[in-house]
């Protein structure tokens, strides 16, 4: 069906973690990655808190690594945790549209998680795809902020 | 201990899949990604047949999505599908120097699969950590050809 290539690179991928500062801590002094935008953030709507790691910026724009910790244990990632343990969580794509590409995703049949974009992380815009259509793979699209 | 960054980007995230030819044909058909080097790779000391997909190149390098089919049931990749099913396998990251990084981590005390680089995937130099040290995320590290 599509023959351009809608995923322009990985925007980040996502690993749940049960103590969300010692994570960061360990990122930070094993690896040398470093927080973006400098905290945190509480995303209630997804029943997580969340940091951003910094990787490399391309043409396609930034990659990160997101640090994941579950706001409570009835929150996807809790259950997540609960049930496979800490570990990665899904994996992020850029893509230049994301209405479009949700459109053009349900027009062939994959199944969606968020049948409207909505907002993610550093005012991005967001929409997850079902694992169940890609191979037991939680799949994101990323539109970033001002693209 | 680290302050300079070590991962410099993601090189790729490592997916396991049940049947590597179907799998290809849908990431191509439905998310636009082409085979890089126009065949699927087996690698018989990792116990996979993989193909490296392209998604982007910036200047700390190329990333791509890896679907990787086990060889047999008796290897990691086949005893992860028999555990876990489908799903995200690894996550790779890009390093200056792989020998240089791992040394660096053993002298932490990280927990390595790999004590020496070996051959890795387009001609890669690789090294594996072990994912108990890393909250468990099978982390790969990824010296490309030529760098």
């Amino acid at each position: 069906m599509t023959t351009s290539q809608l995923l322009t690179r990985i925007d980040h991928v996502g690993i749940a973690v049960r103590d969300l500062e010692a994570s960061i801590a360990f990122y930070a002094s094993t690896f040398g990655l470093q927080l973006v935008g400098g905290a945190p953030e509480d995303v209630p709507e997804q029943g997580v808190r969340e940091a951003m790691l910094y990787l490399t910026e391309g043409p396609a724009g930034a990659s990160y690594v997101q640090l994941l910790e579950p706001l409570s244990e009835d929150t996807p990632v809790g259950k997540f945790l609960a049930t496979r343990g800490e570990g990665i969580h899904h994996i992020a794509y850029g893509v230049a549209d994301v209405a479009a590409a949700i459109g053009q995703l349900e027009a062939v049949g994959m199944r969606l998680v968020d049948e409207r974009p909505r907002h993610g992380s550093m005012n991005s815009t967001i929409a997850f795809l079902h694992p169940k259509g890609i191979g037991g793979v939680l799949t994101e699209l990323v539109q970033a902020a001002g693209s």
